[in-house]
Order: structure tokens, then C-alpha cells, then sequence
């Protein structure tokens, strides 16, 4: 093995965190570094927690580290902010809360932004996630910030998904959760000391009638993360989500199709540079010829092609 | 020309409605139509409209078809809504209140869901822009739902992009804005009759303060789009926009890139087609040796690649 895998799978937090941000910035050689470290992974239990902005999905997240925490597990913390494509991970207010967990040997965490990312999941993150696996993480929480195509990702990468909704967000929050109902194994309804929880239980349940029959029903449960009322009880279902993945048939095949868009995923990048690198010198004068509608797009689309 | 083609630029909407759906489906024989309806593309005006959820971007996409029907122009709307990846295009409430539209034959509407894009943008935004454009619509909106990657690849397709900001809306949508303040070439703070309309309007202010010495630096307006406020003044910050990138280098340049990015996704598509075929007949087994840690993703990926 190479020194820096290595020092990362033998505890050295700095090696990882390098690991990680090569991952990143898809740096040359990480490919040969993650090629090292995926047979030693598949012990970790990857939790995915997502939904609308304003949710309390990072409050959610520092309770149950706490939790993981007192029952002895490690914990590592893959922040996903896909808002800030340009700029790269902001870190938000409510994860500074977090923080607090910094100086605990067992929790490890880190912001990801999105850049260059082909879906919504940011660059890195399938990455951060393997290595977290490979270094002895008990437990992976990827968190995600946004509404769309990171919530579907979200689930290509995680074990169990937990869906964050919480009363009072407008109708068309309740609108898109059409979309993030289909991927949560788990639905919480935070801040549930508001009015209107009831109703948005009552409104997940109504959809997840439709579920029924299926091997694994997704439950709703209501938290109040901010006091930590309901966790004990969400880790439970949480838990009870994962043994059922482990035994059953649907917990296998959602595991082939999670490594099926892994690679698929990876092909994708690669395809990707190499679609850059046909381009020849003659870049310009082909897109100028194309901007006079002279030629289409798909003419030279098909031309560059022709000689790779 | 082939008929369908022929019959889409002579004004048959259906025709037109067939050959959206083609080019979302990625049907056999569409790319042969799309080159046939390249040299009549170049003349619409293409508008993006997005920002986050609940900014009201429906009911100003309304307001704006409305007022370019006023002066005689005819609008396409492409809405397209990364919400529903497995439904496929779900048509919200707010979008319902456009549809008064549909007896209008100068205005065209089209929901496009989120099927397998690459990208944020649905399958058939780009085609679906370049067919309403060669059959002769002044206007083509493309209006987004989603915070996230959909927005910047709104800005790959669009002439003009117009970002929907909206009071209230909480803090972590605020820290969103990070993200597609750096795409909008306009910025419209929406609902501007509720209370804190003036304190977004100068947040995004002391953003565009950074862009200060651009050859075009957006500018922000408020809209109620309810009740039609504001919204000649929008037409008019737009169409100074369209002006100044119609004559300005800034303005070919990102004709240019956009053109560029335009034929990369061709490619890619094309390639991805072609490791779709390789893979499908071998997955199974390869999927299995993944799980069992026999070989690596990485591994798997650029042996398949090779044969590409």
C-alpha cells in the first residue's frame, strides 16, 4: 500500500483528510489510492439525511453523532452543500454547531461543495465516503443541503436514507417532497413542537400508503432535534432499516445498484475528460462555423468522435 | 426535410409537441431530425427563469407570456422541474394558473421531467430549445424548478437568465444564493410586497458590488408578479441584456461556450450510449464480483472503457 493509504487506514486523520480533498479535486493518482482502500470497505453503515432547506437536518445530524457516539461507535460526517458551486462548501450557521464535536478522536467531519459534480452529489463524495469506510468509521452520515437531484443521489451512495420534512415550509416544498418520497426509508418530521407536524405526518402517511405490500415500509416518526426528543427512537428505526437491508434480498439488490451507478458514475467522469480532449486545435474555427449555422452540432459532435 | 420536421416548422404543433417528445425519449431518428432543424434555429430569444422554490417563478413566467403576447410576439415555455426524476414531470399548482394560456396558439407549453439526464437539466432542454426556436418562437422561456445544479446548467442553454429571489424564505436559502448569484443576469426579488423585500434587494446589491468593472453587471428590481407589478420594468432590464449580448464581445463569447458545452453533451451522450452496450451484457457477474471486493469499481470501469 501506498504511505498515504496507509497512514489513513492506520488512524492518521490528516492522511484521510488528504485523501479526501485529492478525491475532490480528482487529483492525479487518487484513482490508484481508492483502488487500495475499497477492499477494506464494506463495514461501514452509510446514513444518508436529507430534505428541504430549513429543515434542522444539521441539528438532526449533531444529535445522532452524539448518539453513535455514547453507544461507542465512530462516526465520520460528509457534509454535501451543493449551493455553492463556485465558491466550494460554505459552511452554513447550523453546522458550526457541530464543531462541537471536533475534538473527539471518533468523529470526523467535513464539508464537500459541488464542484464540477455531473449529478447533484459534489465531486468527492462517493470518494469521501469509501474512505471513511476504509479508515474504520462505524458509521457514515452523508447530510445534504437542497432540493432536486442531490436528494436522488443521496441514495445512490447511502445504506439507509432518511428524509428530514418539517411543518410550515409553503406549498411548494410540500410539492417537491413528491419527488424525495420515493427515497427516504425513514421520515422524520422535525421540529415537531410546531404547529402543523401532525398534518405533514398525516400527509407522509397518506403517501406512503401506496408503499404498501412492498418488503420495506417506510415509517414516519417526529422529532424536536433541537432537544433531542424522538432520536433515541429514530437510531431504533434507523437500525431496524439496516438489519433489514443486511438479511434481505432487496437490501442485496439495492447494494448492486448502488456500486452499478458507482461505476457507471466513474465511467461517466472519465468519458467526460475524454470528450474534453477531443477537441482539437480546431475549436474555434468549428464552433464559429457552427455559431453561422454553416455546420450543426451534431455533425461535429459526430466528427470529433469519428477520431477518438 | 423530412415530413415531421416539415410539418413542426410549418406551424403544426403537434408535429412540433411529437418531436419534444422524441428528442426527451432520445428516439431513434431524432438526431437526423435535429440536424435538419439547425439552419432554421438562431432567431429566438431564449430566457431562463429560476431560483428557489416558492419565489412565485411560475407566476412571473405567466406574466412574462402575457406581456410578450401584448406585443405580438409568440412565446414557448419549457418547464422543466428535476423534482420528480421518477414520475416525470409533475405539474404543480402554481404551474396550472399558465395553462390559461393553451387556448392561445401563439404560446406553446411543454413540462419536461428529469428522466437519466447527465446533467441537472432534463433530457430534451437543449433540443427541446432548438426545436421551438426553428419553428418560429419569438420567445422561449425555460423556467426551472430546483436549487442546484439545474440552475447553472440553465445558464448553458440560456440567452438571458433571470434569477427569482423572494423574501422570507429562511436562511439556509439564503446561503443558497451563493450559488446562482453568479449566474443571473438579472435579479428579480419577487412577493416584493412582503415585508423584507428591501433588505433581500440589498443583500443581493452588496453581492453585485463584486461585479463591479463587468462589461455587464445585473442589475435587481422587485416584482409582485400577482398583480403584474413590476413587470414591463423586468421586460425592459431583459431586453437590454439581450441588446447588449447581441452586439458585445461578452455576449459571442458566450454564444460560443454555450455552442461548446451544446456539442460536448452530444458527445457524451454518444459515448455513454456506446459503454451502455458493453456493459449491459457482462453486468451481472462483474456487479457481483464489486460486492465481494474480488475487483474494485475502478477496476471495472476502465476495462469496460477500454473496449469503448
Amino acid at each position: 500500500m501506498s504511505t498515504l493509504a496507509e497512514r489513513a487506514t492506520g488512524g492518521d486523520v490528516r492522511a484521510m483528510a488528504r485523501l479526501i480533498s485529492m478525491a475532490e479535486d480528482r487529483a492525479d493518482g487518487v484513482d490508484a489510492l481508492m483502488r487500495e482502500l475499497y477492499p477494506h470497505t464494506g463495514r461501514a453503515w452509510t446514513i444518508g439525511v436529507t430534505g428541504s432547506p430549513g429543515a434542522g437536518k444539521s441539528t438532526l445530524t449533531d444529535k445522532l453523532i452524539e448518539h453513535f457516539r455514547s453507544e461507542g461507535s465512530t462516526v465520520g460526517v460528509l457534509a454535501v452543500d451543493p449551493s455553492s458551486p463556485y465558491t466550494g462548501g460554505a459552511i452554513l450557521a447550523d453546522r458550526l454547531r457541530m464543531q462541537r464535536h471536533t475534538d473527539d478522536a471518533g468523529v470526523f467531519m467535513r464539508s464537500l461543495g459541488a464542484r464540477g459534480s455531473l449529478g447533484g452529489l459534489s465531486r468527492g463524495t462517493r470518494e469521501g465516503v469509501l474512505i471513511l469506510d476504509a479508515c474504520g468509521y462505524d458509521v457514515v452520515i452523508i447530510e445534504t443541503v437542497g432540493v432536486g437531484q442531490s436528494e436522488i443521489d443521496v441514495m445512490r451512495v447511502a445504506d439507509t436514507v432518511c428524509v428530514v420534512l418539517v411543518p410550515g415550509l409553503g406549498d411548494d416544498i410540500q410539492a417537491m417532497k413528491a419527488g424525495i418520497m420515493e427515497i427516504g426509508d425513514l421520515f422524520v418530521v422535525n421540529k415537531a413542537d410546531r404547529s402543523g407536524a401532525d398534518r405533514v405526518v398525516n400527509e407522509v402517511r397518506g403517501v406512503l400508503e401506496f408503499l404498501k405490500g412492498r418488503e420495506w415500509v417506510p415509517t414516519v416518526l417526529q422529532t424536536v432535534a433541537e432537544n433531542g426528543e424522538g432520536v433515541p427512537e429514530l437510531v431504533r428505526l434507523l437500525r431496524l432499516h439496516r438489519e433489514h437491508s443486511l438479511k434481505s434480498e432487496a437490501g442485496r439488490e439495492r447494494e448492486l445498484a448502488r456500486l452499478r451507478s458507482k461505476i457507471e458514475d466513474i465511467m461517466l467522469e472519465r468519458l467526460s475528460d475524454r470528450v474534453e480532449k477531443l477537441w482539437t486545435v480546431r475549436r474555434e474555427e468549428l464552433l464559429e462555423a457552427v455559431r453561422e449555422r454553416k455546420l450543426d452540432p451534431y455533425a461535429v459532435a459526430e466528427e470529433l468522435l469519428s477520431k477518438a
